[in-house]
């Protein structure tokens, strides 16, 4: 095995910004935005603030009611000229009607889900927010709130012709106290200003996400993300300190706290988070920052067996410990694809799966000791097969962009098919090799990775073209086979309207019927974010 | 100033289990036991497995139906011999109804609150707590579910004559995945026995406490517990990855998922941390378990005023990043109740403020680095006034006796009232300063002591026995400070009997009727552990 010669560099905060994972809309590739990808070729910022199609690249995926026609139109009213004439005289001048404004908003990220969505709402106050809702319960009028729109299972569009709620004006950091590290802020912040808010203080997000040039904290509460460092840091359910949200009614409901410790009654903010906005809509949020590490180093590794890749996993566990910072994996199809497609180079020959091991740490020399610790151990077990380290910032960033844009270089296959679901360790690899299986010739590649630390795996499938066999084939068989190993159908993104299907596979009868019975407790007449998470 | 030479030692497993914190039910000093402390003079661990006093000393204290006369009974049936009948079937052998095996039951830790409890059933499985409280649901039968009693509010014994169920047979460790570290258990798992069970796999609980040797992990949950390095492993919130409960109607609940991401649908287990047993009985869980840490070590440090140290606080937080797992504070007043009543030396000169800083990390000599450099910068900008270093197990033992011993050495003048609460850093130690000013010299001490690193202060008054003026210018005093700067009238164990009359000090009204209506939502009879958490 061969060691490359590594670097340590303590980073400086401009450094750490720099290595920072590529932005979903701000770094795809060239080709991506000359239309080798289908319906998905130009995507663009739209003017407010969230990720969204332009109008005409909108318009050519079809509607949510066409694709799913068994799904009807709730009891709900439609937006009328009176209604249009009230939401101006609650958010002034922030009310759009205009198809051009608005269809980018009516598609989801993926361009998988279109609604019809006439109308769009942009508050820039708590105030505003419940005075909308509480508007919209009293004349039965279904709204969706819309963060980044980076989710990957439509649940950020309408599915009909539901109020858009935009949250992207929402975007005031209200306070950061430096010594206990805790930031408030509106919902509508973008992670990645966040962040610019909280580096000069020395902190960062607890949660690092590849959308977060795009996506909110709000949206992030409401789906729980977990991104690439929760194995360090840990979930949003022990993060967030604080949510004030708005009830459908437009009571406002103030659990703002920003205390470690609050023991008094029910903790009611945790109903909001990963409740993907049918509970509520959270218009502001206080989030316990850790301080960014002082150094960063990635090694990456190649392994020839799977049983080596659980192996070295729980050696990085114990001999790491608390600078252990993130372990991605990926397999062979994965490293190929990115260097195929987008001409990546892999500093490792071919193996079978590979994995990235991240520290994060006060003392740089401290934590290259360790790391080549481990290395050593490794190498003199044979538990890897090759490696390499990395301290110098690029060269870092080089190595997590062979991880990091395993999505985008999917992509220039045709049609993928996406399956973020989480296994027992044990089994992370086999759904792979069972799809593999599965689907045979048909599939132009099936690929697997994600973050084994979480025992969360990406399961891709692509085609050139979507390919009615192969989808047939993947579903509901993929979900079927993560019930069957007691896994989740969503690790991440929760249900939206793609996954409602499959909330039954993990989840009990008694524990779906009180989802629905909170649903209608605190949201009666069903107007928040309707058609997601349940099946019908 | 003087730093004391330090040892690097590297703990082995069997001396980290020695120096954890005394028991409170183990390590109570002799004159614990010989009848110092009136009405608490002997505490026993009874058969059943909960703290409890005995019969003798329990029937010394006062129930709380005469000591809260404002209190009226529930519409609740009363338990006939025809009840216990049925749960003679329902539970066999396991239902006490002889006072002398329940009384201890009825009265909680502190001594403070008494029920009146004719009947206390002992399930061994999550089936036979879905009968009984089908059964006692069916007849209005209120109850309480007890874990290690170990609680400081009385939320874990009856009012009236609730049933007592007890969990302490329900101990059994369910499974554990060493790679994953994730274990699951039943719910009156003893912290401590969960430990003896990690450890060979060196493992341990995220959480960690005072009473791990009688707390139960059902309990834990239940009163969202944080411990001694909630500052490194974060709360139970985020550890917890699932629960098993019992519903009212005796529905079971299974969200006893073992994935660290899970994203389907509401995340009900969240429901059970923290709500006291009012929403449903925890029977079971799933813990996120870190690795036991290589090396402990532990700085104590003398301030002289409190700007030094939140600057040592703030300075800790940076230079030790990684490695700091707690920050406890004392005050002067704390220091010399363990030396005057206990007798333990402190090995610094008199300060007005003193802070125990740990570091657990995996090398031993890395650690001492860092903690030697943070300590020479504290020297530097005089931050610090004197300090100690210990890393030799029996000397972190003996620092930590002096934090870990003030409850216990407060005793000793007779009658405590406690009161733990978070504020705002800012104001941490004010609230003693002004509770000194206020009570003057009727008290004996006024102290205060606790987690610096969640801002969660321990305020303790002292005096030979109750006095009625000190006791009216605490109550409501102190909780009406604590709601002025907006901190949290319960840092820890909940509002129970003791606290609930403050819920609205830390709640809004809507906040407080969504959790009456969940409440109403999952228990519409009210028989869960009735009289707790919200005010008449």
């Amino acid at each position: 095995m061969a060691m490359r010669p590594s670097h340590v560099i303590r980073y400086v905060l401009e450094q750490y910004k720099s290595y920072r994972v590529p932005n979903v809309t701000q770094s795809l590739p060239s080709w991506y935005t000359k239309g080798t990808n289908g319906s998905l070729d130009s995507w663009s910022r739209c003017v407010h603030g969230s990720v969204a199609l332009t109008q005409k690249k909108a318009e050519r995926v079809p509607l949510s009611s066409e694709r799913f026609p068994q799904l009807k139109r709730g009891e709900f009213a439609r937006v009328t000229d009176g209604d249009l004439q009230v939401f101006e005289r609650l958010v002034a001048s922030r009310v759009l009607t205009e198809p051009g404004d608005i269809e980018g908003h009516n598609v989801d990220w993926s361009g998988t889900c279109r609604g019809a969505g006439q109308v769009l709402l942009r508050p820039k106050t708590t105030e505003e927010v419940s005075a909308i809702l509480r508007y919209c319960n009293g004349r039965r009028l279904a709204a969706v709130p819309q963060g980044g729109n980076t989710g990957l299972v439509g649940g950020s569009v309408p599915v009909f012709d539901e109020v858009i709620i935009s949250m992207s004006l929402m975007d005031k950091i209200i306070s950061l106290d430096e010594i206990s590290g805790v930031l408030v802020c509106q919902a509508g912040c973008v992670v990645d200003k966040i962040n610019g808010a909280l580096e000069p203080h020395g902190l960062m997000t607890p949660h690092i996400l590849g959308s977060k040039g795009s996506c909110q904290i709000g949206g992030n509460i409401s789906t729980n993300a977990g991104g690439l460092r929760m194995l360090r840091y840990g979930n949003l359910h022990g993060n967030v300190l604080g949510v004030e949200a708005v009830l459908a009614n437009g009571d406002v409901l103030d659990c703002l706290s920003t205390l470690r410790k609050d023991n008094t009654g029910y903790d009611l903010k945790q109903l909001f988070i990963g409740s993907e906005g049918s509970l509520g809509v959270v218009t502001a949020a206080s989030v316990l920052c850790p301080r960014i590490p002082g150094a960063i180093s990635v090694a990456l590794l190649g392994c020839d067996s799977f049983a080596q890749v659980l192996q070295t996993y729980d050696a990085a566990k114990k001999m790491l410990q608390e600078i252990l910072s993130a372990v991605e994996f990926m397999d062979r199809a994965s490293m190929e694809v990115v260097q195929e497609n987008l001409q990546l180079t892999c500093p490792l020959g071919a193996h079978r799966y590979y994995l990235l091991v991240e520290t994060s740490g006060s003392n740089a020399a401290h934590d290259e000791e360790k790391l080549n610790s481990l290395l050593g151990h490794l190498m003199e077990k044979g538990m890897v097969d090759d490696g390499t380290v990395a301290t110098e910032p690029s060269k870092v960033q080089s190595l997590w962009a062979l991880r990091e844009n395993v999505a985008v270089a999917l992509r220039a296959d045709g049609c993928v098919y996406k399956y973020d679901v989480t296994v027992p360790m044990s089994r992370f690899y086999d759904l792979v090799v069972d799809t593999r299986e599965r689907v045979g010739t048909d599939a132009t590649r099936v690929v697997g990775y994600g973050h084994l630390g979480e025992s969360d795996i990406h399961l891709n499938v692509t085609c050139p073209k979507h390919n009615e066999d192969v989808f047939d084939a993947l579903e509901p068989w993929v979900y079927d086979w993560v019930a069957k190993c007691k896994g989740s159908v969503s690790a991440e993104h929760g249900m939206g309207i793609l996954k409602r299907d499959y909330l039954y596979h993990s989840n009990t009868g008694p524990v779906v019927l009180l989802m629905k019975q909170l649903k209608g407790l605190m949201d009666p007449k069903g107007i928040l974010n309707p058609y997601k998470i349940f099946p019908d």
